[in-house]
């Protein structure tokens, strides 16, 4: 049996693991040859391959991003996207595929699946956002590097009485604020799950003051306020009239600013969130997707997806993760209500 | 409300972030006034208390160990320490208490809970063997430590074709071996749960070897050979005729160097697994079963533990934690067979 | 004999090392009392002071910021500051004053011991940038910190085939844009100290691409464009006119990807760069400083400045400070063009 | 002109880096080729060689131990060494050498300089004991690696009100013992240098105690009691005779324990002080110091080793390093007395 393997969407400490674990089990336990697909569905849509056997993951376990590259492609903007993947699977005689992605990519895989193509979903997203699994991986590693930052933001913040806005990833879902936020100690969190209010974030940021400390605020980049609470000033429009906004953590930063009249920062964690070695939690979670993904290849229950429940691995549905993003429950969010201030 | 709380057993990363969740919700949310139990049960029977408010619980949520100190007393050990726990609640006007700790400190809080004392249970231990929860904080940052320190140990092992044997904590559950086994790479695991084959484990270190790179053999402090492999010899006992070894790391390494007649060198982490600011998951948890230990307080759900369960905390019966350690199943363990040699 | 002790200008990892050993070897060898001014020269010339004795230097080894808090406050300011420093040492009858700051805080000491005032300095600045020492506390943690997410920055960037521009502190010198860059083994480095060609830039760009690896490309904060390079289009200004550009990493990736045509994103690191727990380094060199500051309090050899020169600690004069920041050499620079490309 | 590598003695972080620095300048500017001698002076003596190009370099600057392997042979110890050296690097046409190592493996460098072999060294060890040089790469990483575990020891010793010694490596010189215990802000400090006093060693931790703060011992694994001091008891001894004792560390906590009466472990911290990332400034140096061998090489100044002078690398003679181990100062020592107790 040979089978093909992908990596989609952003890249995600953890990609690499999976891959090392699908490889070994493949080889050694059931005897697969593999295939690597180049750049996500890019590979597959263009026949990109590259070899992939034992010597080729070794070492990769504590190596964040993808040896196999990745991409945003998605093979169904085109018309002809699904018959030029059945191609590829065919020149290469893959008889099976295994898809690394997030929401994107399994979605894809979800719809060829359903055309009777062989493929099994192993789910990865920093963001956590994926339906259908507790966790998926890169999640860990991205609060962890989350906490860190502010951890160091806490000591420049008291030294200096100011206010250090720190803009974490999250467009749509708000895990990796709440959970870096929670872990940091953060005065204020806010996701993009609930429009916050920019009075009540001063009047938290005042009170913090009040007691002498210096508040963090972790505010997830898809995060906005009430509505009617961005006014935008002509000067914040591009040439083509569009909002000009470095990002909500240097707008939040600048209202908080004006608004109470101390000092205000912005840090921007960015890319370092997604790269590097994977934490303990992510290695393994990556590579028990991994074993348990060649388990439903060779049992060929394709279709499906790896996903983790309490401390089991199970398998779900492909269609699952189609239901759309998983999102912070705001009965959690108020549970945390009691550290903000 | 009144409400006691200590921190029982070995220390453990987490604990300040469980007791600054108990105290903050506790007081801004419940009205609760809180006494510090000093040095787990041993301040219950003899007494020994701290202040415990919002100002005491300041900065501490990236702080190991923890601000009331631990022990490893039992009051059920001597014939009127329940009636002495009694009186300390008493005497501070304790209408409750919060115990976190392992298997012992929660054995004691079940005991005293069947008494008719008010006890909250709130489970910990880097070991991860509490029955009754997926997983207990302390643990992810154990795992950490121990990847780290075994990803450290890769790069010293190779460039002098050695075999490195890394022992790890888990006297009774091998989890923090098979978790930093795996997530670093190991060639070999060995935990309590297995006794181990001295002759496969040489049969893997000469496989690894043989593709020339060098062997990292992960054993927790509590695995054991199989029957008849380890020979005493009479040098190896001390005044009273007991076993003087220093750990089954080191007794290891030398039967690898004697078989393979290869260098075999042992590194025991010891208690750097134990110390040091508790990973984001670990806080995080720790925080959660903090906020949720004082629902089941002011719910007077008294005899209860909070736990783990998937994403969720839940509450369960503290007699649950009775039933015995939770060990690493077997067939989780053969799952990683692969990666072995 | 009753010292004064201060932090001044932007706060550092090391400033609670260096406070720590100043008091533990003053009261201790020396019997001195201290007086902790309040952020910086704000609390010699506002007479705002904390209590300083070995109680409050306990446990602040590891932790960044400064437990005197900091200002960019400077008494030469307004024309009476000289007077209300006199007036606050006079007021809490100090005898001299230890001064821990950059080019700013220690050009202030200089003219103040000019004017009779018993001071002694001590260089900091994770800048890099003060004269008469091989270096300052908080660099080396500074260094580490961008090195690291460096390291993390590769990973995401190899696996999207862009270029990633790092911009890191450093707005006069390129000290740690030099060391993170060679350290991280970024592609391509831009210090203040040499206008760059963004031509040149773009070509070593394409050359990393050529080899199939993903460019990294580390920027100073302070680094600028060969003059006429860096046009300002219309939309870049704001309502008044000022060029509005979040940064020159930003500025630089977008021309990178204008002129490449392949993808380029900015990581702005900010202030994580100075916060947070310091390297064993900066712990080591803040304590020695400290330690012989006191030495010139004891010698009365006011009007100096403790600094490292190889492996010692010598004294200078404080003058030197004044000759103007220390950049990078040209010929150091050169030195890793090997690099670059 | 083509130029011999290799990496000699105990590995360290760093080694790859100067590796990398030597290919890349030595090829790209000097049009060097280069032979890798495997496994320090037994890849010289046996003519075992491994290529050595620019892509054999790429991406292992942040990577510990070293690509060419070590060993502790000793080309000087076999009659026909040096003739067997000559004859492979005949063999190979290797017409320099370029010796990475401690005082051993430049040692050999020296003598086989004055054999007339066109040697040039760079210095390496995690002890920092190599004359000659202020620092040498490898010893910054140790001491960071110890530094973070004396710091998560702290919690733990505070926790249970008990002693924790640590055992760091240092047979000859006490730097790492000095650096990290002063950075960790340890209570006692033993070095090799000095052979301490146990009654002194205890009445330290006993101060420490009395303000109710755990102590922390670091000791060098080459640090010894005062003469007399350590008495070995019957059961001390293995069958041969031999005192068996895992080490000082463990010795010393027994000591301690017995003496004082309060609890005492020990950390010993082992090889996972020598492995794994190099740190930043480690990473530095030992680019400078491989891109300076190269100059010295081109410019055939054999004889001489690059050295750490200030922020300068210099040329010093290869004869320098054969002085001796270079120890810690008794006076520098003696200034971090303040700290102890």
């Amino acid at each position: 049996m040979r089978v093909g393997v992908l990596t989609g969407g952003g890249d995600c400490p953890g990609l690499n693991a999976a891959i090392r674990a699908i490889v070994r089990k493949g080889v050694q336990e059931c005897g697969f040859e593999f295939v690597g697909l180049r750049d996500g569905w890019r590979g597959a849509l263009e026949g990109a391959v590259v070899p992939l056997d034992i010597p080729a993951v070794r070492g990769i376990l504590p190596r964040g991003g993808t040896i196999l590259g990745s991409s945003r492609t998605n093979p169904l903007k085109s018309e002809d996207g699904v018959a030029r993947v059945r191609e590829t699977l065919a020149a290469y005689e893959m008889d099976a595929l295994i898809a690394i992605g997030g929401e994107d990519t399994l979605g894809v895989a979800a719809v060829l699946a359903g055309e009777g193509i062989g493929v099994v979903g192993v789910p990865k997203t920093i963001d956590n956002d994926v339906t259908g699994t507790d966790y998926t991986f890169g999640f860990d590693t991205a609060v962890n590097i989350a906490t860190e930052a502010i951890d160091r933001l806490h000591t420049t913040a008291e030294s200096h009485s100011r206010t250090l806005v720190v803009e974490v990833m999250g467009r749509h879902a708000g895990w990796i604020a709440l959970h870096s936020g929670i872990a940091g100690g953060a005065n204020v969190i806010l996701i993009p799950e609930q429009p916050f209010d920019v009075d009540q974030v001063c009047a938290w940021v005042e009170d913090r003051f009040k007691i002498r400390y210096a508040p963090i605020v972790v505010v997830a980049e898809g995060a906005v306020p009430k509505a009617g609470q961005m006014v935008v000033k002509d000067s914040s429009l591009d040439e083509f009239g569009h909002v000009r906004l470095s990002g909500i953590g240097e707008w939040l930063a600048r209202e908080i600013a004006d608004r109470t009249g101390k000092e205000a920062r912005t840090t921007v964690l960015g890319h370092i969130q997604r790269g590097g070695t994977p934490s303990a939690f992510d290695r393994w979670l990556a590579t028990r997707f991994g074993l348990r993904a060649i388990d439903a290849v060779y049992e060929r229950d394709f279709g499906t997806m790896v996903a983790l429940r309490g401390a089991d691995i199970v398998r779900v549905p492909l269609s699952e993760v189609t239901v759309g993003t998983k999102g912070v429950d705001p009965a959690l969010y108020a549970e945390f209500g009691v550290f903000f201030g």
